[in-house]
């Protein structure tokens, strides 16, 4: 056995385009499918009329390799070339026009459909695509299903229930965005979880939605504010004590960044424990958690880091290696494909190869289930090696800088609430 | 002249006992305020029976010190005896159990008020017994009035415009959200933030108020959220071009911690000035911002940090010692007093003098306008010295380390958009 990476993309996304969706699509909607696809038009045409040069650049220059988002010998293929063994796939997969988008925008943009009729319909349609798409190859390929749960409680875990029977499919994408439906933090959703446990799958939000109807189209509110409507899921589930009803339930927040999360363990680790002003606080936390906060990373929440930014590899100890997730986020423009290996190279370079196996896929593997054995021969035909990365073979991860990157715990001399 | 502290802080709390604020309030609303008081009573019973011992143990353990939030005489006794020179009052003096609020909630909950003439009442209330407080003393007590701005913008216009002729009010407070009515980043606030700029008030939100209708009584949901709202209306102001049509204005994040803001800072000029995906995004913010996100911190973006933690002072240059305002919150349970001058050995020691008298006092003066002079024979009564705060005289600043404290200018060779 080499010693060459199973590179898992926690972040990557497939679709039929748009119109090849009929198929699957319950023939009751295919009339206003006709509407949805005429919108979609509209929507690409208004953007080629902005961005043309872009756009047509991109599609172009990608031809073959965007085909990967449904053909799946493409697809592999590409991955092949980037090096990387295994992945999963979120919907969505045209990032710039979303022609490549679940019927009636079931998508990333799920939770602004204003119909559940709608909403299970396009969820439905891509559901079963993907279960195709990844029965070709389940151990490499793992699907993030669509469950729009704040649609409709019973039929979310009668498709949950659906999609554990479905070989590669590997979790689910819930709403990022509940707007004026039940918040993630009500009881009402814990058939929801309770299924999601029971089938293994961890729960899923993705970057994309904001309350965009908020900002008046001032494009930087939206940069400045995308990342943590994403995130906000994670603690409505936290601090409502849904890891301690559901010890097995995973939560991922994916393309979001991973920035941010120091900063919140340590803010959430101090209200468990520190100082005079929190101790009221704390009182009031009991029976929703038991750990420090910080010790449900890796555990229940986990972050679908996508391109990691090279201070956010800086970052690792205090962010978990056991909790961040690298991905390609292929075949959108602002991933790493098709030049992952070059990128890598650039970022991991004075990674110690311990942490990098992790971030790049053992807390993949242990997140989604992937079977790293059954992996390794795709992975001895393309993985990079220590040495393609530019890595050290002889650095070592210190354990106590590992211990002291979470510095409150000391600072504040923080005791798990029990 | 001494190197004793001028000590100015940049969170405090003024206001009288519920009832005493009836004088102050049109007569028309004295009915509501009946019941008002009601109300507040009742609230302020309950909170007892929950919480009895701690409730009359601070009380009864700070009675005249409690006093000072409308009593001027044992205010400044109180501030002498903290070592503090000067500072800025904010309303809502009793943060246990809201007795010492303005009328109908007008204080730190003013956005939640769905009646716009309650909300404009309230605040006049408050704002003319702040005037009469601040009158007595306005080179050492600043006002920080309250301005319903969701709730009417001519009247907001016109109730500036009458604080600007108050000597002592120095800024104004605005709700911290904006509910159901128009985000800040609206330009029909543009008269507001026009006489903001006119009168030299520094424009204000104070955290406290979250969306608490989505929480399900989950306390800990609202800690891990209740900075985010506080600080959101920066970056509305900012990505909406408001700083770029009022060069002069300013707006303060109060209470609402600063950690938050350094990877901010990174992420915003990253997204104006870094890497393939962003150009384009750059492209859509010309116009609205001429400079990099971080250069406007410290210029027009303040942040009233209040009883800041020890990483946020070892991070003092990455967040500027020109932005961040430290403050006890008097009378609040959770600042230092009376036990500031503890606090501040305890947390300043290894800080260089010239580091600390920006974060204490400087920068405070610069925001609000303090004239340092004329405050000096205070200072020279009631400040401590770099010694008592068991600072070491021979330490500095190194001007590389708080250049390359914002790494990110160096990592992504950025370059103001122009």
């Amino acid at each position: 056995m080499s010693d060459r990476y199973v590179i898992i993309s926690a972040d990557a996304h497939a679709g039929l385009p748009a119109e090849q969706y009929r198929p699957y699509l319950d023939a009751a909607y295919h009339a206003q499918f006709d509407e949805y696809l005429a919108e979609r038009q509209a929507h690409r045409d208004q953007a080629l009329r902005m961005n043309y040069d872009y756009i047509m650049g991109w599609e172009t220059e990608n031809e073959e390799g965007l085909r990967g988002a449904w053909d799946m010998e493409q697809r592999d293929k590409e991955l092949d070339a980037d090096g990387v063994t295994a992945e999963v796939m979120f919907a969505d997969a045209d990032a710039i026009t979303g022609m490549a988008s679940p019927p009636f925008g079931a998508g990333l943009s799920a939770g602004a459909i204003t119909d559940p009729e709608l909403a299970f319909a396009g969820a439905r349609a891509h559901n079963r695509f993907l279960a195709e798409m990844c029965a070709r190859s389940p151990e490499r390929h793992g699907g993030i299903a669509l469950v729009p749960i704040t649609h409709g409680i019973e039929r979310s875990v009668a498709e949950i229930e659906w999609l554990a029977a479905q070989p590669g499919i590997r979790g689910v994408m819930v709403p990022t965005m509940w707007h004026d439906r039940l918040p993630y933090n009500h009881p009402d959703y814990d058939p929801v979880w309770a299924a999601c446990q029971a089938a293994g799958f961890p729960v899923h939000t993705h970057s994309g939605e904001a309350p965009q109807d908020e900002y008046n189209e001032n494009i930087g509110i939206y940069l400045a504010e995308v990342v943590w409507w994403a995130a906000r899921p994670a603690w409505h589930l936290l601090f409502s004590g849904a890891f301690e009803r559901f010890p097995g339930l995973k939560f991922v927040v994916t393309e979001a960044a991973a920035y941010w999360a120091a900063d919140m363990m340590w803010k959430w680790d101090q209200y468990m424990g520190g100082g005079h002003t929190t101790k009221k606080m704390a009182a009031l936390l009991q029976g929703k958690i038991s750990k420090l906060p910080s010790d449900y990373f890796g555990e229940n929440i986990f972050i679908g880091a996508s391109t990691m930014s090279k201070e956010e590899i800086r970052r690792r100890h205090v962010l978990g290696c056991d909790v961040v997730m690298w991905g390609t986020d292929y075949p959108h423009p602002e991933g790493t494909w098709p030049h992952t290996q070059e990128r890598l190279r650039s970022d991991f370079g004075p990674v110690p190869v311990e942490d990098a196996r992790k971030l790049l896929g053992e807390t993949a593997a242990r997140c989604y289930g992937f079977d790293l054995e059954a992996l390794r021969p795709v992975a001895e035909r393309v993985g990079p090696t220590p040495a393609d990365l530019g890595q050290d073979p002889a650095a070592r991860t210190d354990p106590e800088e590992v211990r002291a990157a979470r510095w409150w715990k000391d600072e504040y001399e923080l005791q798990a609430p029990g």
